[in-house]
């Protein structure tokens, strides 16, 4: 990565700015305290218009005069540091590096800065919504996860990749797809279309389903990691290209859409950043079955844990609009779900040939 | 992929062979049967001259005309037989994705010809054993998994793909990577590195180790699956290049370092086309905690299961050697294990600038 620019810049504004404030006030001989945005399940609300789960307005303060405040008051400004001068150095690395990085022995005691893992992670995810700023603005990544090919050269770190020409194995995306490491050219494709799964990914790769449909075709490998989402977020919002969702035909298939959709109650605090309230739910429907004639053998019954999902999903703001809940009780009047691989039964290329072709044309999504 | 090659041509005179045994026992009024080499525990050994963990030579017959075999006779030839056809299309697929391909209810009756994929699974693996051909060489694939970097060109699928650009990402290494699919291209690596962690993968990468080193730099994440482990077989071999495996000092690490060595029991009958019996262990050795100075901090303390694990690897014939018995041993006298990642707390990049270059200068590796 090249050294600092515009948005490190901004990021190191924001952590000397929690600095400055501390030392304004032992300056002005105040007790030193943070305010932090609380990140609890009753400050999460669903923002009905914006169409986005959301955190909400409440505080709670971090005082260094307070017994039970004062570790995790130093703790703050330790990870803060450590990660100032990861940006200084134009370096990123891993939230389990940051752990190891900023532990240490007090001098003269017995005493850790953190004991373990856990107690450095909940106040990497504190600062990041203190300051507003993406943990990878924060030079901090997760696990690589996820691929993509499609119409359109991507410059990473200033390599200009072309997803046209990956082969089978596609571009690794990786965690941190700020727009200082990766950037969009000569992009070609009318839409993007992110897959569930990884094996329907490289059928659909194989068939070069993306040169013939002209899109960028992605997958998360399961629930899609912060990379995917932000890197979908940016393609949707800077190309202006519309997302579709292909996810299987059960509770957690449409859980993994919702949250691409409006973001999830764990990271509500990136939903402005991350969620894609447009994005269409292009399948695989509970009405498909009937629709594209999938025999009763490939079907699988809905076990306990499924059919309770879907009734809770049925509850949710997010899911209460009448296609939605027409979806979730066809499923559980059929007590049956489907995988994306069942249109193999009907022939390998089914899925690239006439399935997806068929619901664009047709228009047969759900937003 | 393109259309049918030499190998492919060679994978279906296997198949077409096993058929035709078949009919010339019908022919022949014999019973038609099949003979199956055993994939069960007593049938796996140490094969101390070659280094590698091997199927022996037990079999099992499963005969057409016999209650108990004849499901799974048929079954056999349904796999076969959607194998031929996926190489004779020139697709390849998944194996959840063939379970689906070849089920279907009987005709007349309400018998499935497999009930779930843990009928389907076993029966791909004895074709395998069966015909002497690898899952890939069936066309058929694992989950993507695993990142390369370094100087080399690969042509994957027809495409040429620079390794030495390819940003942060890296490259998605596929599961299949047969020469068919894959060729080396312009390589000026003098040896091969094999990290454990995605994420010190990506710190190597950053610090661009794999220039200054000239190395294929390759993450498997965790465990190295099936395409990362015959990618690394095919390197070693066609480029003649050594290879280095780096991984966390935990009884876990030194399973991955050693299934990549000498293969494991559960893939046994792959290891001739997989195992590397020369890959060096480059750490993290028990020795480095006192070599590198690294503070107490950062050691994690063993765990029961680390305990037991670690004396069994005791007893294994690979690891029988004198480095290895003191490996083992310095890990259970000392009651710690390491992180990788604890370098950090040296800095950010002392593992890709102090640690590595001076581990492969002075030769410190286990064999």
């Amino acid at each position: 990565m090249a050294s600092t620019d515009a948005r490190d810049k901004k990021t190191i504004g924001k952590l000397s700015k929690l600095a400055r404030e501390v030392v304004r006030d032992i300056n002005a001989e105040k007790d030193p305290s943070l305010s932090i945005p609380s990140r609890s399940l009753g400050n999460v609300t669903f923002d009905e218009a914006r169409s986005i789960i959301e955190l909400g307005d409440q505080k709670q303060q971090r005082q260094l005069f307070n017994v039970a405040h004062a570790r995790k008051f130093m703790q703050t400004f330790l990870i803060a540091d450590a990660c100032r001068e990861l940006i200084d150095e134009g370096k990123t690395t891993s939230i389990r590096d940051l752990y190891y990085i900023t532990k240490h022995t007090l001098e003269g005691s017995r005493q850790n800065t953190f004991e373990d893992q856990d107690e450095s992670d909940p106040i990497i995810e504190d600062l990041e919504v203190t300051i507003d700023a993406l943990r990878e603005e924060l030079h901090l990544f997760a696990t690589n996860k996820g691929s993509m090919v499609g119409p359109m050269t991507i410059v990473d770190s200033g390599d200009a990749i072309d997803l046209r020409r990956l082969g089978s194995g596609g571009w690794s995306i990786p965690s941190i797809v700020e727009s200082n490491v990766i950037q969009f050219q000569e992009c070609d494709a009318e839409y993007i279309l992110l897959v569930e799964k990884d094996a329907v990914w490289r059928r659909l790769n194989e068939d070069k389903f993306w040169r013939a449909n002209k899109c960028l075709l992605l997958t998360g490998q399961g629930m899609a990691p912060r990379g995917v989402r932000r890197l979908l977020y940016r393609m949707h919002k800077e190309l202006k290209l519309p997302v579709y969702v292909l996810v299987d035909n059960d509770p957690w298939g449409f859980y993994i859409y919702s949250v691409i959709k409006q973001g999830s109650i764990n990271l509500a605090y990136e939903s402005l950043r991350m969620a894609v309230p447009k994005a269409r739910f292009i399948g695989m429907s509970s009405m498909d079955r009937e629709a594209f004639q999938l025999p009763d053998n490939v079907t699988i019954k809905l076990n306990d844990q499924d059919i309770s999902r879907a009734k809770q999903m049925l509850a949710y703001p997010w899911f209460d609009k009448k296609a939605w809940q027409k979806e979730l009780k066809t499923m559980l009047r059929s007590g049956v779900k489907l995988e994306l691989e069942a249109f193999s039964n009907k022939g390998i290329s089914y899925i690239s040939e006439e399935y997806l072709p068929k619901k664009i044309r047709d228009r047969k999504w759900l937003a």
